[in-house]
């Protein structure tokens, strides 16, 4: 029997990913499978557990944990979900317990962004940084933190959500409800929606690229703007810089030594990394801007992987 | 001889407290001295050192260690100030090692505002919190962190500046250079420049309590707010609420059970708490804010008394 091998779970709101990874990051295998929240969680529980042990089988080796990365207010104390949008039948159901019951060994529950900063720290950093912000860019905008090396979810698991920085008032609407938040212009939907407002009456490759608006995807702004386009450009140019005001005020908080940006929207590269470093140039106090290191995460997937490594600690 | 005893030192640009106080924060002895900036750091470091022997001699104790807090950005590794507004002479020298070589005992320096929240953590919440945000709100607005029931001053000990949140693009200039940093709204000079805003061809009670309006100054606002003044309500109103902006990224970030407010400013109590409060419950997140217990400080000086408490650490 090989060991040391952690599981990884991550939760999305259609499917689930499942990776066996080393204590390195190394992923050994990984496997996706639909989520079928209208099934409820104890029909999840009892899939998840059936791959785990497959896994487990097709490696011949038992894992030291499980870690159960999911979208959303995650209690992580108490192990279940406080409120998911995309997983409602699961809210505070206990996850945790009812997976290390079938499994018989031990679950960690923790919201995704919080493992995909775990993930960041071991895989990207190799550790070797002390204090982490890393952004999750998709939809929305979430994060998660390493403080002095450590895991920080925060006193109820909530801790690393830069999405909610307010940055404009009255501003753009968020899918929280309120306004002016930075997910609303630097998630995707929020580039979509400054790429439909910026396209209005204006020539751009855009319109080629996409000509039904409604399919407009974060990949094909940025494609566009790779190509010179300039509506496309000026797009990346104002969610980076938005995104740029509200890592300025995580740094002037938290003083970390890296801000490293994951997920699908951070793909784009230097169209958002470059006003974000413009912003961070800009502000007056120089000593944390130039500590913090802000750079774009290499490795997919970081949620289920920090998940997995997360078994180990 | 008695034992236990620490000395926090609180430098002013003006005036220096000296403070011995015991391991669960109550004070023995305070003293105040001139600064005096221009006669640099070394003289500095002389009568500081003198004014701990003498506290010493009085209280019959040699103490643990003396920690040294300085308004500013300090370099708490090298136990340096890197730049200080008021202390411009002070910049770059080994102030830990001279006061420690002087003194023969450990030395600790930080910024004041991360000093004051860890006199916050031990003396006003009785260490009964584990994750804690103090806002000093004095001229400026500057802020600490205790993280997981300890000080965290950051990668470069820059940590804790809540005071240059951005709140409005474009906004009140802040004294850093940039514009809309809460501190430009929720600093002394931040309400100040409010009242004479709002007082433009108004009748207040402000004018009576302060014909001249360059003597304005925070404590009259409140004053006059408390007396039911409209032009000094709309002012606590608005600082309070842009204070609020601040600390609810602040809370979305860091997830704390406790937000301390300290200093001069957060004596105007409800005037400044409520809009914070009224803020905080519009967020559409609810546990984090159900988490976080915003309070103001009942101690003064927290500063120094934090300082003296490090010297245990």
């Amino acid at each position: 029997m090989r060991s040391g091998i952690g599981i990884g779970v991550d939760t999305g709101g259609t499917f689930t990913k499942v990776m066996a990874v080393l204590r390195d990051g190394t992923i050994l295998r990984e496997r996706q499978m639909p989520t079928r929240p209208d099934a409820g969680p104890r029909d999840f529980v009892r899939r998840v557990s059936e791959a785990v042990r497959q896994e487990e089988a097709e490696l011949g080796a038992r894992s030291v944990g499980v870690g159960l990365a999911i979208a959303g207010d995650v209690d992580s104390d108490r192990g279940l979900v406080r409120f998911s949008p995309n997983l409602r039948k699961f809210d505070r159901y206990p996850l945790r317990d009812a997976l290390a019951g079938e499994l018989r060994r031990p679950v960690f529950v923790e919201n995704d962004a919080t493992m995909a900063a775990w993930g960041g720290f071991v895989v990207e950093l190799r550790r070797r940084a002390k204090n982490v912000l890393v952004v999750a860019m998709g939809t929305g905008v979430g994060g998660g933190l390493v403080i002095g090396g450590r895991l920080y979810h925060g006193s109820t698991g909530s801790a690393g959500e830069i999405g909610h920085t307010a940055v404009e008032p009255g501003g753009a609407p968020c899918t929280c409800g309120a306004r002016g938040h930075v997910e609303a212009y630097a998630g995707s939907y929020g580039i979509v929606r400054l790429a439909r407002t910026f396209l209005r009456g204006r020539r751009s490759l855009l319109n080629r690229l996409c000509p039904d608006p409604s399919k407009l995807e974060p990949r094909l702004v940025a494609e566009a703007a790779g190509r010179g386009d300039a509506v496309a450009k000026r797009v990346w140019r104002e969610a980076g810089r938005r995104l740029g005001l509200a890592i300025a005020d995580a740094v002037y908080l938290l003083n970390p030594d890296v801000v490293l940006l994951s997920g699908g929207v951070s793909r784009a590269g230097r169209l958002i990394l470059d006003p974000v470093h413009e912003v961070l140039r800009e502000q007056p106090f120089k000593t944390p801007f130039e500590a913090a290191r802000v750079r774009i995460a290499r490795t997919a997937n970081l949620g289920a992987i920090g998940a997995g490594l997360l078994a180990f600690e």
